[in-house]
């Protein structure tokens, strides 16, 4: 079984868009040149975090390959590959893979509910088969919430058999720490991510990867710091300081809120825009928000990202 | 406010697929001439029926123009246009009305959850304004047991208000007749569609237009054999009829059902094939299922579809 690529802190990356709605690909390659300078491990472009299934499939290929060309290196890229569409998620994977991306976070087909493990399997298995490439790294996407479809640890144990050294990897967004903790207890070999930095600590101390969470589009430095100092005595201190950043944006939708922000200390105005169904967050709220950050003292590096 | 141009029993037509998983595009033609001679009166093709949402972009395109050019009007084709991704729906919906359809069936963007209204009207209000054609006429499609976002009936207000003459129709599969009856009561202009033959007579007397509904694909003619007699005597009876068969097939996943009932029928093994997730039905649940339509008389017309 081969190594996974990737460990530590992941960010699922923004999408920038710019007032007509379409990508601003200069943005987007300046917010992830800036997160893997703020210590970022990986970036897991075209998440849930990304707006990625609210942009189009030739959006999608066209911004990672930007992102190639304007010097990111594809060793540290994990973009999101999975979409409703069998075909579609073949299209997506065998670019990534081809680009020569570590990996990919593949979400289930997520149209259909109440679908099966049976049927998921075959799902996976149909895309690895037809990606055909020894090069593919599979990461689950495990989110529940979102996509209400789940992948169940009878379903991980098939692929794990089944996919040895090309199903490495999983990123929990369930949010569900019960089941995060399943995952890491049956199956150590594979590199599990939480999806959100409050279970970072947790995750670390039963052989977890790292964690690929929203917040760090604006904390990766900080989270990052829990991560490289988890058994040390200050690690307990840092966790709580992270959670503490986390919740102040648990109080608003996530993405609209990260945008804001990120709008807001960067003087970037287009940085606030999401795609619909998303809704940009309100003058107000991102006041308030902005106001929690600053009693937490809470800072973003961006003197190398304000243009 | 023009006149929408669809009436009657739309059939969510099916997707045959070869062996390898391809589309079967000359099965797919087939199956929509055998429906319209059967008495369709219109054939939204790429719904969930159809496992559109299993099928590529390219794959969906493909296969529209290949139907029109084997010879079947784009006046009857109201095909589904509905994906995540504003620019992909932008992109099928633009195909379509170039190709002459007479509307499209339009999915909300479904991957986020408990977005609300605003960002709902913001979204299709995008997607009218990009594809920009006067000749677009758009059917809501509200089915959240499946897409897991609904269509309150103040966001139709506000696109009727808005998008009148564009947005003209709705296909209601919420399985909630009180939700159907108030979409009646409020939107008179609205050509509703019941998702489910089993509310036709009801819809039709409330002044609905129609039914759009899977069991179409295999039992149109009886089913538009309600809508022609609503006004008759022999209308509830009729309706009993069609009943019957519907819940004769509601105690299977109706997709796979569906297929295997055609596959059986039409002795072509192939049709019985789906796309992962779903999964085909299993031989003693199709002789389960044929033994029950023996039963209620069922019979499918095939003399001219047999190959």
């Amino acid at each position: 079984m081969s190594t996974p690529a990737f460990r530590g802190i992941l960010v699922p990356a923004l999408t920038p868009f710019k007032a007509d709605l379409s990508p601003d690909a200069d943005a987007f390659v300046s917010h992830c040149k800036w997160l893997l300078d703020q210590g970022a491990d990986g970036l897991a472009v075209f998440g849930t975090t990304s707006e990625a299934n609210s942009l189009g499939l030739e959006e999608r290929m066209n911004l990672l390959d930007y992102l190639i060309e304007s010097g990111i290196s594809p060793d540290v890229l994990m973009p999101g590959t999975g979409t409703t569409a069998l075909t579609d998620t073949v299209k997506l994977t065998t670019h990534a893979v081809t680009r020569g991306c570590s990996g990919v976070l593949m979400l289930p087909p997520f149209y259909y509910k109440a679908v099966d493990d049976n049927g998921l399997f075959e799902s996976f298995s149909e895309i690895i088969q037809r990606v055909g490439d020894a090069a593919l790294r599979v990461y689950l996407y495990h989110i529940p919430p979102v996509a209400q479809v789940s992948l169940s640890l009878n379903l991980i144990e098939r692929l794990l058999k089944s996919y040895s050294g090309t199903v490495v990897g999983l990123k929990d967004s369930s949010g569900d720490w019960t089941n995060t903790s399943a995952v890491l207890e049956e199956f150590p070999s594979l590199a599990t991510f939480c999806g959100s930095e409050v279970f970072l600590l947790d995750t670390l101390q039963k052989g977890g990867a790292g964690s690929i969470t929203a917040t760090a589009n604006v904390n990766v430095g900080n989270i990052r710091n829990v991560y490289e100092n988890w058994q040390e005595d200050t690690a307990k201190e840092l966790q709580k300081g992270i959670n503490r950043v986390r919740k102040a944006f648990e109080n608003y939708p996530a993405i609209p809120a990260l945008k804001a922000i990120i709008s807001a200390y960067w003087e970037h105005p287009n940085w606030k825009t999401v795609r619909p169904p998303l809704e940009s967050l309100s003058a107000e709220d991102t006041q308030r928000l902005s106001d929690t950050l600053k009693q937490l003292d809470f800072e973003i590096q961006t003197d190398d990202i304000r243009t």
